[in-house]
């Protein structure tokens, strides 16, 4: 019988419309998903930041004064190397991922990893950062997503500028609910921009090199020329330089705003279980096709910046085209039969933007169910929804990264430098734990898996190192403070559940059998039907009953007395008085007393309520049962049992 | 021990501090008025009218053309007779209620009377005309009052024109709060500006005359001189007669515009319970006194208005400066050392006005007691707050006055039109039951009586009459609408506490006394210290105990059993699949089927639960049994029993 699905009350149908039809248990490899849904759920943040991985690149060198024609050749020279090297830094993360994801087969996220290897502190470190870091990349996704649709002609009308944390808000909400439908829904739905970028990327590549090797024409008149001055003199103060050490720094500010294209790449690793099986198999792949594209594009785009001398500037809110508006531009034109393709790029860019946050939003629930389930965080995170996602977690996500929202009022460049510190502490925990992972169990070539992993750590410590230096004092100390908070509350919560389990565990004292000695009081508030129901009841639980009247108008008493005694007269009748015409006063102080005099009694309160027919006839009632009840919430040496009566 | 004070908790500190010391029920007597704090609560309503009544008669004599000098000799002749007219109404309805009061010494307002020699339907229908008055009264008042605090140049910093609503609802609020404090309060309060102003109108009145009488020099210039051509134009159409039919409809208008001055008569003999003893005594002199004060300066405004011949006019929400203004101004001069005088006046009047709205605070949650207690509004308006006061009244009349503040934003010239007919027909519907009282009763001097209480009859029946000819396109038909609504609503709430009575009425077959079979079921969600408590009471219950337990997650269960059958072996653990997760749908499902198979049990349902010692501890909690006790709120065939347990 209980077999059945849940009934189909109207509120429950509104909630199937909304939400869908709910999922049994066992029907959860239905909401699993194939690697061409896995894709765009998984690696819509890692492939999204080729939209912006190269343009830091970019930016960085020009503000530096690179931009100058007679300094292009260093400047080719120093996209190329930073390009690389990012990618280079990538294919290490992602292979030393690969490999974790065959080591830990049930999900293998850097704080699983972490506290396998190097304890539970170090995980619970990797974890408060990962946490964080999802965190701000919804609100940094969905607040450049809805800074995008601002400058869409056709949205005009909804004037965007002037509500941009509504917006932001309304887009969150959006997210929350599609991934409350469980995770195949924005697979779906992502589906169709995620895969359009990458096509229409790619094109543009191959387009965009062919035109290099081959001398196709390019529309040059849509890149850039150079910086106007208010923004460089802005920039002569911090980096003049090209060679020595500032021209270091340069590279290494660079290298470190770029490196933010690396963030989400952890996330297929952690979310194995949400994939078809063979799991493991299928989420390395995915990972792999993921690092190719991402590896591929990043790459191109970045020699096309360099091959095209794109140049890229921000000052005080202005900026230039963006690097990919410029790029495709140039190789389709924004006017002629080509400028479709221009369109559809932009159209693939900014939804990818803020599909970006769907990896945050698949992610950051998993994390803190794990979490929850070793008892760091609340338990309602462990718990299965409707649709076999962990609802409350993506609410919780939903919450937090609108306060970051409404706190930088959803200024992308407010955000910004939050961001990525995070991921990279994480990733080099994980690695690190790889590393002790491979030192203790050894197996088929330990050492070549041990090398692997350890020139991630490596190379993502120092990115990280590199980003700490560079974004401390723009943020990134707020996010340690932020860390320190959160294992703050890691170690409460755990602790509470610690003491809460040892207080539940059965002792032979608890098992002692006293057999209970019960009293049973009646509250009563006149002589009727209903009191009738409540003594006879009473009555059948023990043979120690009272009832209990308080007086709040002495002059209805006599009348009571005489009716209790025609009709209960075996059952003794307290009556309190009550000066102060005060409910609960008298009965709680006449409680504390019966205690006092009779500590052995187990006490039992009868509370008697009328249920009426139509809900607005408990207007006309006061409500006393439950007054009654709330007011019994704060004691603990009463049983409180409520006997309802409908007239 | 209960005949303490409540228990100084801190917020009952910060309730001490707002709303002041409980009072004891047997301390009525501190609460009660004497004299001279009476008359400022129950009579500042009526005294007030005589800041607009006599405007009211010039407004309408001026608006037909008679202000022009060559009809002065008619307009002073219309205005002393209009204002004579009036005070003797005053006097009829005084006397009657005089009468009323040593009738009814408990407390007599219209309801009652009418209810008592007519039946309770007129009575209700008096009552609802009533009730509605009083709200109107509020709304009035209070948006009088705020409208003269707009002028005041102090105040011209706190833009109270933009915010007309909100300061109207937080004056409201402000009367809502005092007189939440018992009635002392605001006689206390009010009783400042309500003297100032009898002794303002007394000095006004009697150098006024003394000027007249002796000669003494008046400041002409501050009496309006002509009704502007604009405000002509448009009066022009609706009233040009001056003698004959039309001049008739004039003088009608004239004197039932100008008996607005008389509602707030009927408050003192609804509270005479609120006066000192010996109360019907008390609250005759208070009422003798407000006539006498109320006839003696309305009739003196008026005579003033005819002799310095003020003229007034309203046109477009522009009007001539009020009155009371011209005639203190001539009289004091606005400059000059007396004009501190003329200061005072004004001020007087403003906080007079605002203050009239004290009179329906004290009266309306009054009323509604009595008929709450005879059943025909919700009980809980019956109830006594801390301070001895109807806090349940006081707080509706606050919402119902807002209502129609926020509906007519604020307006007085839109509120006006509703006001007054209701009090009328409860004047009339009074004395009619007072004359039927006589007819029955008889006793000393009867034939008199009668004649009083007749006279006093007829002469409201005419005014009200004359009032819904001259209203009931401008709003009066809405106040027959809400009594209509009123009426229903009496009718459906007394039929509903009438069929509860029936309901709860102890029968035969209620104390047929079959002894119950009870089963208990509890429901667990493991095995630990909580369970074996929940299960050890249960077991002291009854012999027929049953475990149930919902399984979510069918990974636990075979743990669950084995512990179990270590535990309580004697005790039958129920598995109730869930294979959507729902902890409350298959407890449901069993308990139907239960109550199937089993029809003469009575079920009681044992719900565990945990009680941290911290508040934030919850929320790592499911609140599972707050939850299953919120289900259980839709069933009336099980008894919930919450057995709880700190840890």
């Amino acid at each position: 019988m209980t077999d059945e699905k849940p009934k189909n009350l109207p509120l429950r149908a509104l909630r199937w419309l909304i939400y869908g039809q709910p999922l049994a248990t066992q029907q959860y490899d239905l909401m699993c998903l194939r690697k061409l849904l896995a894709l765009p759920v998984f690696c819509s943040d890692a492939i999204s930041s080729v939209a912006y991985g190269p343009q830091q690149i970019v930016l960085t060198l020009c503000l530096a004064g690179l931009w100058a024609p007679q300094y292009s050749e260093i400047f080719n020279h120093h996209v190329s190397l930073i390009a690389s090297l990012i990618v280079l830094v990538l294919l290490l993360v992602a292979i030393s991922y690969w490999q974790t994801i065959f080591a830990y087969p049930g999900g293998g996220g850097s704080y699983i990893v972490t506290k396998d290897n190097l304890g539970t502190w170090p995980g619970l470190i990797a974890a408060a950062a990962l946490l964080i870091d999802y965190v701000l990349c919804v609100s940094v996704s969905i607040a450049s997503g809805i800074q995008n649709l601002k400058d869409v002609p056709l949205l005009s009308g909804l004037h965007i500028e002037n509500h941009l944390v509504l917006y932001c808000m309304a887009g969150i909400a959006f997210m929350t609910w599609l991934n409350l439908r469980g995770l195949r829904t924005p697979g779906l739905l992502f589906a169709i921009p995620v895969y359009t970028f990458i096509v229409m990327a790619y094109f543009m590549l191959i387009l965009g090199l062919g035109a290099d090797f081959f001398g196709w024409p390019l529309h040059k008149e849509y890149i850039n020329q150079m910086v106007p001055p208010q923004a460089q003199t802005n920039l002569a103060h911090t980096l003049t330089g090209v060679i020595g050490p500032v021209g270091l720094a340069v590279l290494l500010r660079a290298f470190a705003t770029g490196c933010s294209a690396l963030t989400g790449i952890e996330c297929v690793s952690n979310g194995i279980p949400a994939f078809k099986e063979p799991r493991p198999k299928n989420a390395a792949l995915t990972l792999i096709y993921m690092a190719i594209i991402l590896g591929t594009i990043f790459i191109g785009i970045s020699m096309l910046s360099s091959k095209l001398h794109v140049i890229y500037w921000e000052h005080d809110g202005i900026s230039a085209a963006a690097v990919i508006d410029q790029i495709s531009g140039a190789i389709f034109s924004k006017s002629g039969s080509f400028s479709v393709f221009y369109n559809l790029t932009q159209f693939a860019t900014a939804a990818i933007l803020f599909v970006a946050a769907q990896t945050a939003f698949a992610d950051f629930p998993r994390v803190t169910s794990i979490l929850a389930k070793d008892g760091f965080m609340p338990r309602q995170l462990t718990q299965l929804g409707d649709r076999l996602a962990f609802d409350n977690g993506i609410m919780a996500l939903g919450v937090l990264s609108t306060i970051f929202i409404v706190a930088k009022k959803g200024s992308v460049d407010l955000l910004i430098p939050f961001f990525t510190i995070g991921v990279f502490l994480a990733f080099t925990m994980s690695q690190i734990g790889m590393v002790r992972h491979w030192l203790k169990q050894k197996g088929n070539n330990w050492q070549l898996k041990l090398l692997i992993n350890g020139i991630g750590a490596l190379a993502t410590f120092i990115v990280l190192i590199d980003i700490v230096i560079e974004k401390f004092l723009d943020g990134a100390w707020l996010v340690l403070v932020l860390m320190a908070i959160l294992l703050f509350l890691f170690h409460t919560i755990s602790s509470h559940y610690k003491n809460l389990a040892l207080k539940l565990t059965i002792t032979p004292e608890s098992l002692s059998n006293i057999p209970h000695k019960n009293t049973v009081l009646v509250l009563v508030q006149g002589v009727h039907a209903g009191t009738v129901k409540s003594i006879d009841y009473a009555r059948s639980l023990c043979n120690n009953c009272q009832a209990i009247y308080v007086e709040t108008n002495p002059d209805n008493t006599a009348d009571l007395k005489k009716k209790w005694q025609q009709y209960f007269p075996d059952v003794p009748l307290v009556v309190l008085p009550s000066p102060y015409r005060s409910l609960i006063q008298p009965i709680m102080c006449y409680l504390d007393e019966f205690h006092k005099e009779h500590p052995d009694q187990t006490i039992t309160v009868v509370i008697g309520e009328f249920v009426p027919n139509k809900w607005w006839q408990s207007l006309l009632h006061g409500n006393t049962g439950l007054l009654l009840k709330l007011a019994f919430l704060a004691r603990n040496d009463v049983i409180v049992t409520d006997v309802r009566y409908s007239v």
